[in-house]
């Protein structure tokens, strides 16, 4: 008997979300049957490949999820906001990378290495958390289990490809405009990216906080199904493409050390302990690109504190801080259908 | 009567911050009567520009301090080493740059803003600190005083310039050949720096800290003149040429709301806030290079713990990292000898 396959759609196709989510598809070798392939109007007639063959880009609209069964989503919230629920009411199950469900208390937020049972309680749409906060929960759910996190501060230095292709390519021209002696005016982001450091990601909240830095905390405690959590961030964008890394500083209430958490973390699911400092070895932006294990690494005792770990933690943040985790839950809601 | 002047050598003068230390000297009219410039064999016959004049810089050797008062070092710890203490004791007030006294218990380490009344006890040497502690300890002190830190967290996101004009060489060469398609092997750092960022500057020690990240901790304390102040500092290197950035959780015994410590710190000496996220203010590195405040933002609830503070900090590491810095402290040695 031949593999189920199914049929599925990719709504923001055109994007480098989009674009990754297709290859993750393909890598991986999803069942896919049918693949169904949507952008804005914009991107009408563009054509991707998708296992060698030239697949059209549609126009999403209304009508575009007729016999869909997974719908992979990376087109923006407010276009989630409006089509998920119409996928869904189509009969597909909806994983979507927006930021639009995720704190919807009906809506399942699911990182696979963490928190898959959450996966059968969706009603059509299951929401991939953000980039910044994939990286860091997969490394602190073995740590909470074995000694309960009550604090986490954090603070980040996150490629460009996180706001997209078009802020690639500002990096990129900006970057090369500098070098010549030249200038580029910012488009994308507020000021210069080239050879600087933006503490600016997403919007500015009432509390101070950016939209991104929430997201940390809010995201990590649904995720983590544990409000106790406390949760500090500063998010900021650094001139890189494509990896973003985090220093993170973690308490528990029980003492781990060192040696105990790089034995947990090597042993726990997606995580690749890259910490040899003597040879220094270290995650690098640059090494976690182009691959989907999360890169741990500077894992030592946090001296400021009793209970204390501090370390850095790396990842691709287009592939497992999106495209690979919607495309790993998507996995999982195939398997479900073959049970 | 004429101003009182003196003979000022600076060591190390071909260096990055050696360079900017002749040009503070001039730019904030420092009464130099002769001006010495030393530096390695190497740089023999070299000449560099002070008031317009050149000025021929010589090697570095146990008579070159004859008749100097002022002799301002950046020339490396080893170079510190072997000839402050020939300096001292041929009659110079040594301001040293290199990690070589900070933390000997006879030497003042000194930041001007926060205990300038430790400069009166040198034996002829007086320690400039770390360009990461010092502006982080000039926004801390008014905090302090305040409300009593008790733990500092601190992530940094530190320029090339750091290590030096052969860093800075190596930033633009290697990005150079990246945006045009190529390679560049790195040399000065172990990794590429150009699109990366490296969790790691100086050397590793046994606790799985950098030198860097123990300075951040140890120097904090000597200047603050509190041991009881709890340091964890992760150090990065980024790919930015001049301005280092900081991201800071402060825990207080004493609560400081965020409006307090705004004001607190916009009348603190050194200091410029530039803290308006509504109108997408706040500090950045390009913003910091070129001049000597320290720009503070993003200041709110640490709302992750009971009595905190989150900020981000930045400054030019070259200027009040380290010349400026040191210039400062040697007005102070020159203003007491006029007494």
């Amino acid at each position: 008997m031949s593999q189920r396959e199914f049929s599925v759609a990719v709504a923001g196709a055109t994007g480098a979300v989009g674009n990754q989510m297709i290859a993750c598809l393909e890598e991986r070798n999803f069942p896919v049957g049918e693949l169904t392939l949507l952008a804005s109007e914009r991107s009408k007639g563009k054509k991707l490949k998708f296992r060698g063959e030239d697949v059209l880009v549609h126009p999403i609209g209304p009508e575009s999820f007729k016999g869909v069964e997974i719908a992979l989503f990376s087109a923006g919230a407010s276009v989630s906001k409006e089509f998920a629920p119409i996928a869904a009411r189509s009969g597909a199950v909806v994983v979507d990378n927006s930021s639009a469900w995720r704190m919807d208390p009906e809506i399942p937020l699911v990182v696979p290495e963490v928190n898959p049972h959450r996966i059968k309680d969706h009603k059509g749409i299951i929401a991939n958390p953000n980039c910044s906060t994939i990286q860091m929960v997969v490394v602190l759910k073995p740590i909470h289990d074995r000694a309960r996190i009550t604090r986490v501060v954090v603070s980040t230095y996150q490629a460009v490809s996180g706001t997209g292709q078009k802020a690639i390519t500002e990096l990129m021209d900006q970057t090369k405009a500098i070098v010549n002696g030249g200038s580029y005016e910012p488009k994308v982001y507020p000021y210069q990216i080239a050879f600087n450091v933006l503490p600016h990601i997403d919007v500015f909240l009432e509390n101070g906080y950016t939209k991104e830095e929430m997201k940390m905390v809010n995201e990590t405690r649904k995720i983590m199904e544990d409000d106790s959590i406390q949760v500090a961030a500063t998010t900021a964008r650094v001139p890189v493409l494509y990896g973003h890394s985090e220093a993170v500083n973690i308490e528990t209430e029980h003492p781990l050390s060192p040696e105990e958490a790089r034995q947990l973390l090597a042993e726990a699911p997606g995580i690749l302990v890259v910490d040899n400092v003597s040879e220094l070895r270290y995650p690098l932006p640059i090494d976690s690109a182009g691959q989907d294990l999360i890169l741990v690494g500077r894992i030592r005792k946090d001296i400021s504190t009793k209970n204390g770990l501090a370390m850095w933690i790396v990842a691709d943040n287009i592939r497992k801080g999106a495209a690979t985790n919607a495309v790993q839950i998507a996995e999982i809601v195939a398997g479900e259908c073959l049970k």
